[in-house]
């Protein structure tokens, strides 16, 4: 399967978005750490909003990787596990469920030293056959 | 209650947020219209991550009301209902429980004809008192 | 809408279920309290599993009463925001929409005394046409 | 770590449910078939609020193998992958996270011939100290 290119979405090239794995049923997408992407003032944490696209977006680039089409996202569950400090992002996207109508992706995300910060569930339609 | 200052966030600053309501177990937050929020070219449809980001903003300035300080989101739920068609967005977040460890917000994110997009529940943690 | 027979369900049944409304967009189911519901001998709390039960299956009722038929659930979130104590319950859903591929509804369920003890958001796989 | 009592629950009694493996970070419970958790009258599918308990029930003895207590379910997501059959079902809850405040258990599903048939994810209040 030919891996999509990010830079097609307005919404990636802002936040900086690489795509760096693009398997059958896994997606793995990067993130450079700006400090734009900061939660407040004089914190080194990296704020909740960043953390949400990029596994909503891991999802989906998994789920992509079994129909070859991007898919809408119909429902996500996020759960911050410890804080991201500042630096860079890794989210890795597994498919559960490649369904007729609905399809299911597991999300992991890890910050610079690899440690899990937050872990996301995902629900994507499946594109009609 | 105080209204807190969203322009102390890099990331508010960023994605230009405004605080548009803050009434006790009640907050309004307003995004005007950016085309780097949108998901793809040639598409009017805004990126979900901007979305998720809103709704959990939303209900993390919900909670403040009720405690005077910023809580972390322990998980998130987003569904999204429809898409959002390029224009501002506004998400209304409104307290379900204000607990002594965890509190539950609520939230309803609406674009600029003011139908209702995506809906959120949030659980944040209570301020330790 | 004819309403649904809740007595064709074995599990329905068992725990003796009674449908109470059955409107367009809303269904109320109720539970009468039997000891063999409570969570461990000597408490008088409900165990969350006849919770989930009735919240998903309230949810389930009201996308009924949008389409004539029972739908499956798809995935279900249930928030727990106070101990249940023995007594009555009733869970009254409200569907947010009913799609043409997946609806959504919100769950509120009740104490005997009508306190709100636990909220749930369900999906389900809307009936084709 | 001493494994819990099943049979100290009045509701599992009522279900007949089993604790198979109890190992720090995991927990498994059984569930024998009984026609009583049939969905509907005719159909071979055991009803989701069955499984729904089940996955409950797992996470919290999973994190219980981390505290050594029983600890509340503050919410729970759970996703319904297919229709569970008649038969023996069994559920593992792993931990994801142990904190201070909230632990997150992953509960897996399945059925008699061990299909995957629903997977879910629970946040459970953490003892306090």
């Amino acid at each position: 399967m030919k891996a999509p290119d990010v830079n097609t979405s307005p919404y990636h090239r802002f936040l900086g978005l690489t795509l760096n794995r693009f398997e059958e049923g896994l997606a793995e997408v990067g993130l450079p750490f700006r400090p734009e992407f900061l939660r407040a003032d004089g914190s080194d944490w990296i704020h909740g909003g960043i953390l949400s696209a990029l596994i909503d977006i891991a999802g989906d680039y998994a789920v992509w990787s079994k129909f070859g089409v991007g898919v809408p996202t119909i429902d996500l569950r996020i759960d911050y596990l410890r804080p991201a400090r500042a630096g860079n992002l890794s989210a890795v996207g597994r498919v559960v469920k490649a369904g007729r109508t609905v399809s299911i992706a597991d999300i992991e995300l890890r910050d610079e030293v690899l440690e899990l910060v937050a872990v996301g569930r995902g629900l994507y339609a499946s594109p009609k056959v």
